[in-house]
Formats: structure tokens, C-alpha cells, sequence
């Protein structure tokens, strides 16, 4: 006979304006769950959580209606948060998925789930996974990782939207987070010069000892971040934005004529209740400059190329990876709220079971 | 023996800041030239100007080493001012070039003048001239319009910058303005729905009874843009950008996913000490726009393809243009002033001499 437990869950309690915080989420056992999918589920996917990824996304879903939004608004107060992340199937209906298989994708922030939609899902092909660069159970972290929607993003905005060029200099704000780190190794791996801001001396040490960044630099301590540019990245081809507000005027000035700007995020003005100005547009014009967003749900039907090309860097050791681990559900608000305040180095993720 | 003459000119006299008037040119007749061609001048050519075109983009020099500029700023005080014309040749000694001969380019504002540079100007082959269409010398305005800079700028932004598909729906600022009418018109010869905003009834009226838009509106007449917008372009395609400022935030929230914003000009901010702020980047994220500026001048290689194009447009009628004709040289820095104004109806042009 199943077992019925309590499932630890996350739940969103209501739309944030300005910065969230913990008390915006309260962490809940109320819950319980059947360890057992019901007879005639139709194809129901019974399933543990392993890691949950903390993405900076995640805030525009806290906010209600945002315009245009490319995801749907959490809805509040009834339902958990929800990721990516990486979960163990404990029992599945599913002619495609089966009993201890490990899956990547959408899941809700609770400790046990029931996944109905598996077009949210990918199965990880133990085969394909560098086992001898990640051990043992890390492995399931890539996919929090290199490998899932952080390696994907920073995959389709270098590779795919700026069509960029070897020799080539490109900048990366916000460098050391999940997707800025992997974005700035994508373009030394091409042949790029790599250009990196974060919000540390920590941080600026990673990127060019860990990363290989050419240069970067503290943007906290820059006077003026003009000056900055002009000094690491004067003429520049290629801005991956991630920042938003003030940089990008000042990225402007410095770029060179038909630069490309990739707009991958904007996470100093998710927090905003009027994102800052932008007075530097007519350089668009003045440079012939390619300003482009994306999003990489829409470039999913390439994960399979993405994962051809980057698993033999990861085989060979070329490309590299630090995470922030929050252990335990109960700390996932806290590892979420954290994600704005650049106290964490590296991508967050947070684990739940191991 | 050769005649000495007295030479009117447009000077401009010092830089610019805000909206500038017609006192900061004076126009003069103190210059004397020798219309004969010196001996040994090595490929000079002396010119009567007949046409001076007046185009937004002339703002910008006039303002001192303005940030980022595609094109210097005027050498004040010393040199008369200078744009797009339609001169006469009076006399050459280059061997492309011969006496009577008509042709289009940079030439100064004045009525006589010596040409040393002549990749600047191009021939205009009489016999590519749609005579049934353009009576007599009238032919000539069309250097300055269609033929000339604002259609080939036209052409760019809307058939290679944006990369159109039949049946989408394109959005024009500044719609009646010399770029903007024929922008407007290749979109719907191409198979779009035109939509254009104006600042007057009467321009409204223009653009759907003369240029054949789907819709127009007078942006002065709006309450809220965003949601004329929304009556007239809701999810729109492409956005032939002329203005910049507020109308570029309130487009960007009606675009659809995958747009496209070709960003040929910002006229509203030329005149500002400070831009106006744009809030709404981060719907370039959400919704995937692809944001391009551009510069005719990059493209003037493929001139003679354009040509190829635009003249059976107007051979057979397709292709309509409306002027403002200012008379007399001394009459230039008002119509150069009222380009900001919104006074005139379709494109400024200067007739200096017929």
C-alpha cells in the first residue's frame, strides 16, 4: 500500500512591487501527497525534486500583468512556486518516461510533485553526462547549469543572435551569474577578447582567474562607468546585456559603428517600479547598431544541437562552472530574494534532496 | 573673358543648443566667384545649384561634435552650410563630367560653387527620368526626393532593415516627411497595411488620400498614444521609426512578438538638451524585437539597383511625392528651421534657380 507524506512546498503568497523578500513565499508542510499515481492517470509523472534553479526571470512571474510578459504571472496565494529544475521520477505512466529516469524542466518548488505536461520536460541521457568531470550526484546540477536553460540562454544569445565574428570584443554585465559566465566562456572558446562587470573584487577575481575573462571590472567601485568602457571595452562589437539601466546608455558611447547588442535581461530594473531612463537611443542610429531580444524557450527545438556542441567542451575541460548551493527547500525563498542582491557568486541553485 | 560674379551664400554661424532659428545662419552676398574653371585645376567642376534639399538629419550638424555622429558637425563661421542639391555644370575639367550636365549630391548652400570631391555626386541620366510624369525642370525636385537620399533612405530602412513579409502591418512616425511617405508606400506596393501618425488633419488626409495608407492619425490629437496605438496598430510588425522619445516606449508595448523597429531618425529629440527617457527596453526581451538602426550612406553602392527598382514604380504611377517649395536662397534658413515645426506638408526642398 502507498505511503501518504507531507510535501514541503513553496507558495507564492502575492505580487511583489520593488524588491521581494522572504515574507513574499512562505514555506508550508500542509500538503500531502500519495506516493502512488492513481489508476487511469493518462500519462501522470510521479516525481521527487532533486535541485530547484533560481533564475533571475523568476521575479517578472512575482509581478502581476507584467506588459507584454513572455510568461505567465505566478498566480498567487493558492498554487507553489515553480522553476526549472531537476527531479527523480518515482513512478511515471508515461511510455517515455519510467522509474528513477532524471528529467530537467518545470517543476513546481515542492518536495514531491506530479508532472502532466511533459512538454516541459527533458530526460538527461545518463550516457551523455561527464561523469568524470562532475561526481557522482553533482552531475544533476549541470542541468541546473551548462547544460539546461542558463548553458541554452547564453548558447542561443552568443552563438545565434549576434552572429558574431572571431577577434571580435564582446562585453558581459552581470558575468559571473548563471548565464553571464557561460556567455563570456562561449565567446573566449570563439575567439573572442571578453570583457566582464560584476559587483565584486571577489567576482572580478573569478572572471579572469576561473573564467579566463580578458578583463573585467567592479562596477560598484567605477566612478563613472564611461570612463570604465571606454577604458576595457572601447569600440566595442559586442554588448550581452543582462543589466539594463544606466550601463546600457553608457555601453551606447562606447560601442563600435554596426556593434550588436544581445538583450538577454534586464535585472537591475525588475526590481524597479519605473525602470530607469534611457537617453542614449539615437546612437542606434549614429552606429547602425542591431539591438535585439530574445528568449530562449523559443530556441528549445535546438537543445539537442546545443547539447552536441557543448558536451565535448565539458568533456574536454573547457568549460567551467560555479554555483551558489542553498541546502533545503525551507532556504529556497532566501536563495531566490539573494539572487538580486549580488551577495551570492556564481548560479544559485538550491537542493532538496540528494 | 570670364564674368566675376557675386556669389549668395548660407553661413552658418555658431553651434547650436535647443531649436535652432533662422539667426543662426545669415545668408550673404559678400563672396565673389569667377565662373571659368582655373587652368591646370585638376578635375574641378564649377556649378549654378538649382535644388537644395532640407532633411532632419541636418540638424545634428549643427550641433558640436554631437556624441557618436555619423557625420561632422559644420565648420561654424567660416563656410557656408552644406546638404543634398540638384547643381548645373557650368564647366568641367573632369572627364565624367561636362558642361550642362545635371547631377545630385553634397553641395554647399550657395548659388555658385566648385566641386573637387565628386564621389559625392552622382549623373543623373536624363534618359532614366520619368519626363511623362515630371514636367519639364520640375524633374529635377525628384533628385531631392524619391530619386534621391530620402527614397533611397526609404528603400534601405523598409526592404533590407526590416526584412518585410506580405501582409504585415507597418507603423510610420513623421508619415508625411520626405522619408516617410515613400516608406509608407514601398510598404503597401510590397503587400503590407500602412499605418502612419502625423501632426495635422491635414496630413492625415494626405496620407490616405494621396499615399494610399490604411490608416493615419494626428499624434497631437491623442490623449494617450498608447492607446491609439492599440486602435490603429495592435500587434503590430514593424515600426519605421522617425521620431523617437515617447512615441518609441508606447510602440514598443504595442508590438507583437518578433517585430522589428528599423530606427532611421529620432527628429523629436534633436532639438533636446536631454532626450527624452525611453522606460520600455525590456519589452525588447518580452517580446523578442529586433531594434536596428541604420545609415543611408552605408548603402549608396547599391544606388544603381534602387534606381533599377524605383523607376518603374514612378514610370507607372505607383510612386507619388509631395513637396513644400521654398523660393530663393535667402529664403533656405526658414525652410531649414520649419523642418521642426511641423508648418510644412511633404518634403522641403529649396529652388534656388530654374
Amino acid at each position: 500500500m502507498a505511503e501518504v507524506v507531507r510535501n514541503k512546498q513553496v507558495i507564492f503568497k502575492d505580487y511583489v512591487n520593488g524588491y521581494p523578500t522572504v515574507s513574499d513565499m512562505v514555506v508550508t508542510s500542509d500538503a500531502t501527497i500519495l506516493l502512488e499515481l492513481p489508476e487511469d492517470d493518462g500519462g501522470l509523472i510521479l516525481v521527487e525534486n532533486l535541485y530547484f534553479s533560481c533564475d533571475p526571470y523568476m521575479r517578472n512571474r512575482m509581478t502581476k500583468a507584467m506588459e507584454g510578459s513572455y510568461i505567465d504571472s505566478f498566480t498567487h496565494g493558492s498554487v507553489p512556486y515553480s522553476g526549472y529544475g531537476v527531479p527523480r521520477i518515482l513512478d511515471s505512466s508515461h511510455p517515455n518516461f519510467k522509474k528513477e529516469d532524471l528529467v530537467w524542466g518545470l517543476v513546481n518548488w515542492e518536495e514531491y510533485g506530479l508532472i502532466k505536461d511533459t512538454s516541459s520536460i527533458i530526460k538527461i541521457q545518463h550516457t551523455d553526462v561527464p561523469l568524470f568531470y562532475y561526481r557522482g550526484i553533482l552531475i544533476l546540477i549541470d542541468f541546473c547549469n551548462a547544460l539546461g536553460m542558463p548553458g541554452m540562454t547564453a548558447h542561443v544569445g552568443f552563438h545565434k543572435i549576434c552572429s558574431p565574428k572571431k577577434g571580435e570584443t564582446m562585453f558581459v554585465s552581470s558575468a559571473s551569474g548563471a548565464v553571464g559566465q557561460l556567455a563570456g566562456q562561449f565567446a573566449k572558446l570563439f575567439g573572442c577578447y571578453v570583457v566582464g562587470s560584476v559587483g565584486s573584487q571577489e567576482k572580478v577575481d573569478l572572471l579572469k582567474n576561473k573564467f579566463g575573462f580578458d578583463e573585467a571590472f567592479n562596477y560598484k567601485k567605477e566612478q563613472d562607468l564611461n570612463i570604465a568602457l571606454n577604458k576595457y571595452f572601447p569600440n566595442g562589437d559586442i554588448y550581452f546585456e543582462n543589466v539594463g539601466g544606466k550601463m546600457l546608455d553608457e555601453v551606447l558611447r562606447n560601442m563600435r559603428l554596426n556593434g550588436c547588442i544581445v538583450v538577454c535581461g534586464m535585472i537591475s530594473q525588475y526590481n524597479l517600479a519605473q525602470p530607469e531612463s534611457i537617453h542614449k537611443l539615437f546612437l542606434l542610429v549614429m552606429k547602425r547598431i542591431r539591438m535585439e531580444g530574445f528568449i530562449v524557450f523559443d530556441h528549445y527545438h535546438e537543445y539537442p544541437k546545443f547539447i552536441e556542441m557543448i558536451l565535448p567542451l565539458i568533456h574536454e575541460g573547457n568549460i567551467t562552472y560555479v554555483e551558489d548551493i542553498t541546502e533545503g527547500l525551507e532556504n529556497a525563498p532566501a536563495a531566490l530574494i539573494g539572487l538580486n542582491s549580488g551577495i551570492y557568486v556564481g548560479k544559485q541553485v538550491v537542493a532538496i534532496a540528494h
